[in-house]
């Protein structure tokens, strides 16, 4: 018997820099990857660019929620100002059991601010609007947003860099975690409760200005961890 | 002729778990360390225990006001429901010109709520309240937060972490950093103007998050950033 193929994931927003790179990445290790835009024409187009610099993944391109209607696990990896409408739109298809990796940062670029800077979030965080916003039974876990766009989507760039995952749910966690690790240099750390999406969100505001100052693409890591995060 | 020694540097609540360490590592390297605390009588206690820890180490103790008037260089390393208090105490002994490194977290445990949690400070962090407080003149620079107090001050632990540097000089900065950088292990990275100690600040309350999950005392590394930070 052959192993078995992994789920498909969907990608909201995978036209985007960093839905794209993780569209790419994950297609690498052989999950299969519902590209979701706004307009499925665009959707269309990127699956094609992704698979030509994937040969061999599987990809494909629909309107956003007939991609979330297409996997158990759904990324979603929109600007902020579009997280609330996204969400909206996804409400059927976002159905009860359904695991919600959110990677939105709501960064004060959104209403033309610097990218240095947050916006308050009245929940207290992107994740948590998320967890507000989906509906009844649909698992959120919040991750990736220090993930650099560029060095995901440049596929010769060798990644070392923790994933900082939030979430009420270990299990949720857990499982969000296994999907990610499959990325060969990325390692998912248990932060905590959702509620500390705040300050993870956040870092990657902090992260823009240490780019900026460097000229880099920084990642984080943690030191004085145990070998084995997800026992 | 002999080299220069360092300045002294003054530590402001270094009979607290995180400035003791500092107190010690700092001595290590040859700086002369008045320490300061509310009790000039606990402060000269704190003073024997650090040169019984470190050998050759100078240190002085002295009420806060005045281990801050013998050094141009003050480490501000207080609980949060103190700091305020302490910058008022302050206010003669900090003159101008000389440089403050706050290391204030402001974590709900203040308030008798959760170390995983923050308060919002008005100014934004508190390292803006200290600059606030702060006499004209006085130099801000917010550091050291995400450096774990025990791991500073179990001498015989190697460190490998990176410090997280903010202020709205880089003068300042790379001051604070040629001397936090003293201590072997230790990397400052310079995260962008003050403001951006909202989120240093808060990294700690997710370290704490991080450390109550797996049992550790985890630090914070930056990957991608060039060898040379402070050109």
């Amino acid at each position: 018997m052959p192993p078995q193929s992994p789920d498909p994931v969907a990608i909201i927003g995978a036209s985007g820099a960093l839905g794209f790179g993780l569209a790419l990445r994950l297609a690498r290790t052989g999950v299969p990857v519902a590209i979701g835009s706004r307009d499925a024409a665009r959707a269309g187009e990127t699956a094609e660019r992704a698979a030509a610099l994937v040969p061999g993944g599987s990809f494909s391109g629909h309107h956003n929620a007939a991609a979330a209607a297409a996997a158990q696990t759904v990324i979603l990896s929109v600007p902020f100002r579009n997280q609330a409408e996204t969400l909206a739109d996804l409400r059927e298809a976002l159905t009860p059991g359904k695991l919600l990796i959110d990677a939105t940062v709501p960064l004060a670029a959104a209403v033309a601010g610097k990218a240095t800077r947050m916006l308050g979030v009245w929940q207290g965080s992107a994740a948590q609007q998320a967890q507000e916003m989906a509906g009844e039974g649909v698992r959120v876990v919040s991750a990736l947003h220090t993930v650099s766009a560029a060095s995901l989507a440049d596929l010769a760039h060798p990644l070392a860099q923790d994933v900082l995952v939030c979430g009420d749910s270990r299990a949720d966690k857990r499982e969000a975690a296994a999907l990610i690790d499959r990325i060969e240099g990325l390692r998912c750390v248990d932060c905590g409760r959702l509620e500390m999406a705040r300050t993870t969100e956040a870092m990657t505001a902090l992260l823009i200005s240490i780019n900026a100052r460097y000229k880099v693409h920084a990642g984080v890591g943690l030191t004085g961890l145990p070998a084995e995060l997800w026992r």
